[in-house]
């Protein structure tokens, strides 16, 4: 891990990318914790292209104050193509320096994490991220920001669908987010109770999930959800997926809900808020310490520094001790 | 009104249709008015199809405990094709004469009133309907069952996904029920700070939406929320309407968001819970004192008897004040 | 009612009194409508102190985005003693001629009001109210704001402590607010099921609660939820309560609950937000048409102009309907 | 750890002590995991109290749909003193012969734990434990089931309450549960951004929050939230506390809030409906491979088994790093 030597004595923060519950108490308490060691703290508005227009604002305790329990981020969030071009990085380098700050917290995911590794290195410019999105698909941390969140989120609208479900007899597909990870889909779907569950990290869920259903009305069940991930590997979409499942199993009504950007808002879950303020608190330590280029992840309930490389090479595997617990508690 | 002098001693209850939040609510408050009046209850399981079928269960003010706060029905609903037939009727009505039943409560929205008006007037048994429809598209009554349920779950939803669009400078289009009545998008547009809201009642709305989305731009609105009912009138479904707009309107990036069915499911409000209290023993009384063919609704926080006919003819009327409403605080 | 000649352009909206949910998204609606009317809207911190201070902040449509769906009032609100001064008034007075304001939109219950009233005719200012109150107790509306939230947060709350009541054959005490009035008991009583309601309203509630309780053990009931709102006319407090009931029931495991200041608090109803949303475009209208000291109230689902002075004699009576649906439902 | 070699094909399950949420699933997954081995399943009611009476239903699969999202314990909860007497074990034992049981699984807290300990060892009868409370209390686990909703439901109220306070300018102290164990305070501290927490494991909490309190008002807060574990230790109650504070910090108006026992009901979060089913299913398992006098944990996301006695040996300790970041992030 690399270690820097320069006095911190400004440090900003953006967030990027897609946004995710969690993200204000995140920047609320680096803010805090620049606070509490007597550290300027500069706000940057719509993540990385913010930086290139110098969108900035200070920050102390009091701008901070009742957002911890805001979905979305107050700071914004955008994608910048300028910041993958060397005059735009070179611009927000210069708008760093100007305003006199020496290090940043960069909150987002492996898209954020990879712009930030990038620019770390090619100005050396201390930086450490802090893991937000509700996919959960980051290395080195146990949990992402929002995640947590968005399982909450997800099992309450699947309990609401159960309610028309088993008043009708009808099954339901619901898709969740999940383009290459599975992980929203297999523990919403644990519990929401969820008849089958099918994910990225697996080829044959479709011809399980018929297997399944066929049994699953054989033993009487009259209703039925399937949590379907986006990212599910069956080369339909969900409607085609429904369709699919009529042609083959004719006595069932089924409907489809695609549960959507539902997922990506909300007030924070207390674990969220709690794993936040950590992550938060420790990014501003990290810094102090002259660390850089490294993800504050979190790892057996303690604050954990990842190398940035190593969080953004995600290599989803699926939890195949969870896949069991899903396969034995639908039975 | 039509006025029956047989003797009631036993009422049966059913629920068909679309589920509502506060079916079970309303279940609970015949069976507990039944009891109340010491008169048998019998429940019907899958709407006409169980009465067809006699799936019947004796209930007592015991068998509904706990459930005035779940969604859904727990004496099922279904779609019967077989009640449209002079046959099944037949069935029907032998099927509540052999368990001794002397009248019916019937919960659900204009098709079950249509079954029930046809039912009653052939075999001359008195009925009485309770409206249960998220739509609120029944004539007579000033609030269905369901409805403030779905409002409430609408505006939860569009919160959340406020959150992630002003987080991202997006505009979101999102789909509520509603077919033919505007009152849930209408309501809920305005609960949730919609800027603008197209109902099936209006020709014109796509126009006015461009119109107003023009507006915000030029007024600096960087994010926006459209409520758009299912039955919108402009010929093109939610995607095509975002294309429409992408089209039209080339600075704004679009998410679409069908809410689906969690608008039919979770636990009733309070105002539900209390209106079906209120419903189920209008209903039980109603049947008492020899009404039959008769909606039980409310109208200015009282509860009123209304013509089935009249209830069906769903002639739903856009209210122009709330219309008037929505205009001026979205500005 | 009294109607003013003089033409409005400076509109200034203060909150007072106990906070309830809908006071943001009613300041929005008379800032939304002022701006939809090219109206000046001046905003008054802290209310009638604030007024004395001179605490303002002009608002446009932007100052008040996404509060709609917030708990609270960010405009604050105090109670002053002042205010109830002929030199705490004059200060007020100075500060809005000097200000530019013509006109005020007061947003609280009957004590803010009552100041509104003395204020308005000592200095023949333009004055209307918004009737935002839990406790629902205001002359000549059929519901304040923030009525149906608080409805809707004791029905959850009472949904989780009967969690607990029936896992653990108990006997539950909720209390919850209402001195005057026991419109909160009474609706969320019956919302959440409970056995009996004891409201400021009856002076025998405690003899028939005993009774009540006598004849569920009878029937079977072995848990059960007692709602007792805060002005219940038994003398004794809700622990005093508890005991009394042990003593004449030994066979019952006691809880108390009190709800407290939850109930205050909490993310607006869509009901409370469209009323608020009428209320607020309803204030400023009046004060255009020349309206002053009168309250905007919502009567059959219309918006009404009511004198101030018929608002504020709240002189609550029982719902004798609601009691009997309550009486006939916890059989 | 012991291993038997009795052949297991009848588990018996029961809930036992105060209930906590996530119950309902653990019970639900037992039930699942006898299912998918094909063993049958016992429920006991009303926990060791229903075992010496007899109180049993054989459950499957179906016994336990639509569960998952259920508060409370279906299966009841009581506490029982002829279990502390070896005539009422000696009754349990037989029962459970009678009924051809050949292992148990108790879900529970300590209480709980200890009573199988000892009826274990009594009669050589394998058990095996869930922890089970909402105080998260139990050694040799990360979590107990119930510990995860009861910090949302807490963060949740206080959001509530947040509104209300700082509409007002007042301070409020909110009670929350732990007599022992200062989790819930902790942890729902940090997530609704409280400015102090009092725990049970601190001695000096009073005196630190009076200094923190005073320099709060001078950094110019004007409202706060003050969040005090029911076994806080300064040996004054919540309204004492709320006194003594008003002696010694006259210019705060303060409000007391005792959550109470909304804390132990509603609807469990995913995590703990997850985490029930991996311990549920873990239970099962465990019994089969002859597993007996061990608690069902999960230790850094595994499930693991723990001797009932490490289990019960409760020596709750602060999570120094966590009380760190609570007095980082409340500057």
């Amino acid at each position: 891990m690399k270690v820097m030597t320069k006095k911190i004595e400004n440090i900003a923060v953006l967030t990027s990318g897609g946004d995710a519950p969690g993200m204000n108490a995140a920047i609320r308490a680096v803010v805090r914790a620049c606070s509490f060691y007597q550290l300027k703290c500069t706000g940057i508005y719509r993540g990385y292209q913010g930086l290139i227009e110098a969108d900035f604002e200070d920050l102390d305790a009091r701008s901070v104050r009742n957002i911890i329990n805001k979905g979305g981020t107050f700071l914004k969030s955008t994608r910048s193509m300028e910041f993958k071009t060397k005059e735009g990085r070179k611009k927000a380098y210069d708008n760093l320096v100007k305003e006199g700050v020496d290090a940043m917290v960069v909150i987002g995911g492996d898209g954020t994490f990879t712009g930030a590794e990038y620019f770390s290195q090619e100005f050396n410019f201390p930086i450490v991220g802090i893991p937000a999105t509700i996919d959960n698909d980051i290395n080195g941390t146990d949990y992402t920001l929002g995640y947590d969140t968005a399982l909450n989120t997800v099992v309450e609208a699947i309990d609401k669908i159960r309610d028309t479900a088993s008043s009708h007899n009808r099954l339901f597909l619901v898709e969740v987010m999940g383009r290459d990870a599975g992980d929203i889909a297999l523990n919403s779907g644990i519990g929401a109770g969820a008849e089958e569950i099918l994910i990225p990290e697996e080829e044959t869920g479709v011809e399980r999930m018929i297997e399944s259903l066929r049994r699953s009305k054989k033993a009487g069940k009259t209703s039925s959800i399937i949590v379907v991930a986006e990212g599910e590997k069956s080369g339909k979409n969900i409607f085609e997926l429904a369709r699919f499942i009529e042609e083959n199993l004719d006595e069932y009504e089924i409907r489809v809900s695609v549960l959507g950007h539902i997922q990506r808002g909300g007030s924070p879950s207390c674990f969220d808020r709690v794993l936040a303020s950590k992550l938060g608190v420790g990014a501003v330590e990290a810094l102090m310490e002259g660390k850089t280029e490294v993800m504050i992840g979190i790892h057996h309930q303690k604050v954990v520094h990842v190398n940035l490389q190593t969080a953004i090479k995600g290599d989803a595997k699926i939890d195949k001790e969870l896949r069991r617990v899903a396969d034995i508690t639908s039975v």
